[in-house]
């Protein structure tokens, strides 16, 4: 069993800035958490459908289950990296849960 | 580079007959298609922010590049992967490229 939590970033003020501190900051606190198996960021190009480009980044953060993901975020590392995405994650982001088919 | 195709499936009217046919029948289509690198898909178990589970199920294609995400969906196996997409997606669901970051 694999959990991921999936995160839909949307459009920053300052893209620039935006990702200076997501690439700079945010992403080596995703990787400092211990118990996550893997972590992957991307910036949206298109949407492919022809509709609204809803999101600018999307990341995924793959642990064993949901109590292993949890964990992940009870640590210090997890806190801290919590905090820095609640001081820095634009307006209307969005974050789920999911179970990925096997 | 690595580029990914983001699928954001809203909630079907019957999930236990969408399931069926999503694992049994789309997902091996997906991954009959030459050239995509790989292929992951799971359900939304929850929306984590306490906002609206927008999302039913979420899907990764996985490929080199953009030209490869497009001759792989230009392959017969991606047609008749998108004309399946095309027959069973629930209205409202998102298609998304993504660059991953290095």
């Amino acid at each position: 069993m694999t959990v991921k939590l999936v995160v839909l970033d949307t459009h920053p003020a300052d893209p620039e800035a935006f990702d200076q501190h997501y690439l700079g900051v945010h992403m080596p606190l995703v990787r400092s958490i211990p118990g996550l198996q893997r972590a992957e960021s991307g910036r949206v190009d298109t949407a492919l459908d022809g509709g609204e480009q809803s999101w600018y980044r999307i990341a995924s953060l793959y642990s064993a289950d949901r109590s292993a993901l949890d964990a992940a975020f009870s640590s210090l590392e997890g806190q801290a990296t919590a905090a820095d995405y609640g001081k820095t994650a634009p307006p209307g982001s969005r974050m789920f849960t999911e179970t990925v088919d096997r």
